[in-house]
């Protein structure tokens, strides 16, 4: 097993995934509490040598320039004592300044930590310098990076996103179809990082970046983290299909009063999301014709804690309807933070192992799995077994 | 495959479960119906050479006279107009008269049909005699043999259930530790016929008759038909399982206004019930140390529609605590009635292929499955898959 | 008490809440069900000499020609052998046609029954022949009309609907800001018909048609029926109020799948009947600054057995957070039909007693109720106790 | 408006209610939280001359001897910066030695604070000597005092509990049937102390008891303190009477993890409240006849957030069968406490306006009221409304 620290830079630094992520870490490094929720942590990877959470050294980008310690207090995710027992370490992590592009969310206020580069070209090479000051620094070897800022408006993919060539020569024109998520994306592969995008952003399905990264050996992993509601999709439309109960509708609802409920209330935003949480089940399924509805509500007496109200009719025997309703209280941050912890650990492993470009095995972590040709929670555990069946110490 | 009919035999012919089986499966035969909730019917068994619904000849034993149809109309689980277009087919249907001891439901009224014998030996004999006159009447070969009456009160297994010596030993004795249900298990292997236990009865775990069975190559199943609630824990433990979430209490209440609410009502009747589905979670995720809670009360407006309310505590990444709510609207019934026809085929599939004794591999029909070594949901149905991955025309 | 008949015409006449009036009124006489959910059939009216339901003749207009049974059968809301028994009653209910302006829904098809005259004015005339020719020929002296149509598209209040003349004039000059409910309000006034709108639209907002009703002591009552959610608000609401908890945030969503459901789901119809759900709370509490959302949604499972689910947080001793969910599995035509026949007696009543113009006593059947002055489930239920709290057998 | 201190003393000083109504109370005083979930806050109050909740000085006994600091850190409804900002204001209240009799909960460990007298003459002697040496010790010319320690096994009332002199005759023989309870409201009463009960005691239905504190003019109140589920029953059971909707079944659990869900458990002592919560739903619909069920499981992870799920089902029009489920999130002791601070406010007002015996204005408090005549939430609150409608500064 490598001994060797590893950077981890995350795009929205302050946000509440990234931020809890971050501080959560250093709370479970103190040993205050337990260490439920990571996959990485279960019996599957026992023999393998992946690296340990203290081996991980922080650091990104935000719009906002707070430290995390601050960024801590104001989301509200982690109880207050925790913050405290760990202020010192984390007062100390504070973010570069971030990239903007017309996708970018329009209403985020009293941004002050905004890079003073304007065109595309100048933001790639900053970020690309960012991370190799930021190794230097630190004195890394290799770094991951991941996104987790707010969703970004959609694009559509187009003939600049085809090859790679083509993407640098738009990032040269200072082409609007250029979204920041993408200038990130190329920045790591570039500088041989391996890249998450726990976001619906289109940026790792475009051959321009995927076939780019895995000529470049560089592991991917998307798109858009799946913490709950899709996760029980996946979970109970498999059990629907193998006990061959007949899907009549499924109404899924979502309230949630952190920023990621702000950003998907609106419509150029959610599309995407929308469109992971609509599909799966008929993926998982194999077949359509049921009523399939998603909201998502910004509520804020809810906070980071998002809950989700589904009811889900079927047919049983002789066509007769019967009715699931699922009330599920999460914590949006919690369910998410130790999923990006599992992903940087699985890809600074499968880069140590070789495996370059989008990792299918990979499926049962994201709404809208790169890379794998089944769905359903079983079929998805089932491709991640398989593939970490056999221990290897030779990567150690 | 076979063109021959085979009989069933069900134990409790007019209860809600079997009755709706038989009218059930007649109505399907008229095509008046979509045929989902039945395994046997999904891709896996494609290949193989299952009886078919229409080579199913119904019979069996209740303690209540009336036929098929009467039954039906009091049962209140079919629409009443498929009742009426099947009427002609069912009234003909109508039960043997039934064995009674003392671990039979007390509260039972107005019994008409029991057999004029007291003794155990002579039970066992007049149940043979049945099975034997039945499969003549109908020129059958083979009959399949159900339990489906009302659970019997708890008995202790002792030394006359260890060996088969012993148990024909304590029926000649008339030993007030035999039951009826043991009576109808050792009529069905001592006229070759498998035999399914549908409910928390012990019986299928006594040695005399498991190993009885084995020797004498018929195929078992048991116990207690896994049709909603436990299937929920199953399928939800194992997620936490995979997702290394941590189960700190589930809480599940059932409401039902069937007879089987009645009879679980009853401390002396539940007690088996509870304890499956008590024990069924421990087993799942491999620990315990949690709270656990599982009512069932009789409540008279829900009648056959079982509805279950689960509140499942979990604690995700740090410890923090996240719940989630279930509230299923089942039909008891007609989620069990698919499942008995599964298991009727399975084990007659099983006669065929020569396969004797307890049959591990259906572990996944029952909430206390026998001669499995796994839980889980989708263990169990990978248990399944693999025992039917080749489909095997030999056995046609 | 008067032994006369009443009509009773309704706009809308084969739509589910019309339709089910009228056939489970049949049901009913036929003493085939009991007759819950009036209130009118309760104790506070027993001295009140109330039209009996055997005096009602039901008639109206719909843009459909089905005939009640034919009606019934489609709606799918009511037993199918109830809708047998009164066959014969029921086919002889024919609708007139109905008139047509730039607000109705759009999407309706094969609309086989609209009247082929096309200026408001010939629309109001034709409609105040149909209420005299339907009087003559069933030899009646007095009819109510109710709008129970699809709701309209909103409408802007202006000049034109400040007084009776200023509307008449519109109407002369076919003013696109009359809509089909406006006139037939107008030819109910004009008939002496107390006229009731159990939907959104602003009719009866406006004074043109209040002020002239209650110059022509026709009695009015609207509007927007006041069926499930919007009455639990009224009753959560008042309880939270008396009880001093402070409300933080209400999310309610509605699922269905009948047609109310789909003409709700397209925003420039659901304006009116939102803004009345969320309004409600507010007037109850006697505050606002809490988070207030309301969906509708159609969801074909449903079809007329309209599904809530409401989640409110609220606030009680040192500010401290609690929350209730209700999970609402209701009836939509059952819950809103009893209400239409409650509206028609008791305005039928008024118009013995002389009392024109909006009825505010009737608050509790509205969610925007006209002309009164409290909100609260049992502010209102007061209100119309006060209100005949003298039994009165001089108007009988 | 009397500027005078009150006493208030508690029987179960250290349990999660007391303790939290006390340290509560000094957060409030602090200004530290919003006041919300008083009654007596409300307007209807605003122009009485109540004591306020600075002039409460509280104490009372407990079998543990922590102080309040220790106890309110132990019990965890509070937030733990609230208990400390309050902390040297509550570590100074330590309880007085308790009593205890045989219907005293058996499973209590480790108490460290009873007093050494056994017989039941000595006992009420020494709680008496107690209230007197507290109110001098405070300087204080009057006290309160509540009910609210684990409830007492049942008691069957009996010639004893006829009239004071026969209670006497009892104490002083040491009659089984005399519990603590008896003992601390006839302390109360001989020191003309108010005395509210909050629990399922039989204690105040006493007329030996009643009857004393009517003739002595100390007012009493009772009993079992009306906080969460069965409020729920008054509400919406009146709603269904007034909307002459028809019961057909109630279906309700209650989970919960602090102490009191661990003495209900116990069939001995939850009789009295199982059977308040049962009863209270024909009382206010004034019938029978449909399935009334209440569970209470005292669940751990549950803590003292108590939690309610209710399935209630019932019948519209044309007897058609509707449900509402309720998924109540509540918070035990932060729903009772500030009901025990109204009632020590309006005994003591009630004291001061010489009403003496049961106050049945008060019915609204409890699950079970004493002295009232009607049922329903709103009926119930119409009772205080009307008692209170005059404010009266005479009694200032």
């Amino acid at each position: 097993m490598s001994k060797e620290k590893t950077g981890v830079l995350m795009i929205g630094l302050n946000g509440a995934t990234a931020n809890t992520t971050v501080v959560g870490t250093k709370v479970l490094l103190k040993k205050l509490v337990p260490d439920y929720g990571m996959i990485t942590q279960s019996p599957l990877f026992a023999g393998h040598p992946l690296i340990k959470l203290d081996q991980l050294v922080f650091g990104g980008w935000d719009l906002h320039s707070h430290n995390a310690y601050d960024a801590a207090v104001r989301n509200k995710v982690l109880e207050e004592n925790w913050i405290k027992a760990v202020r010192k370490d984390i007062e100390k992590i504070r973010p570069m300044k971030g990239i903007v592009t017309s996708h970018d969310v329009d209403f985020l206020k009293s941004l002050d930590n905004i890079k003073p580069v304007k065109t595309r070209k100048a933001q790639l090479e900053a970020i690309i310098k960012d991370i190799r000051s930021f190794k230097k620094a630190n004195g890394l070897k290799k770094t991951v990076v991941v996104f987790l800022a707010s969703p970004l408006k959609c694009v559509k993919p187009g003939r600049i996103h085809k090859d790679i060539k083509n993407l640098k020569r738009a990032i040269a024109t200072n082409d609007p179809a250029v979204t920041s998520g993408m200038l990130y994306a190329l920045a790591a592969i570039e500088t041989d990082s391996p890249y998450i995008d726990f976001t619906p952003n289109i940026t790792l399905e475009l051959p321009a970046l995927a076939d780019y990264a895995a000529e470049k050996k560089v592991p991917l992993a998307g798109q858009d983290g799946n913490t709950g509601q899709t996760m029980m999709k996946t979970l109970i439309g498999q059990m629907l299909k193998i006990k061959n109960l007949r899907l009549a509708g499924w109404y899924s609802t979502n309230i949630l009063g952190n920023m990621d409920g702000k950003v998907l209330a609106l419509p150029e935003h959610c599309v995407l999301k929308m469109k992971d949480k609509l599909d799966v089940l008929s993926a998982v399924l194999g077949y359509g014709g049921f009523d399939n509805i998603v909201d998502i509500r910004y509520y804020l007496p809810r906070g980071d804690n998002k809950e989700a109200w589904d009811n889900i009719d079927f047919l049983g025997w002789l066509g007769m309807p019967m009715s699931c309703k699922i009330n599920w209280l999460g914590r949006d941050s919690i369910l998410a933070a130790p999923l990006v912890l599992d992903l940087i650990r699985l890809l600074e492993y499968a880069h140590r192992r070789g495996e370059g470009g989008v990792q299918g095995q990979l499926a049962m972590f994201f709404k809208h799995p790169l890379g794998a040709h089944v769905r359903g929670f079983f079929d998805e555990y089932t491709l991640l077994r398989e593939h970490y069946s056999k221990p290897d110490e030779a990567y150690g």
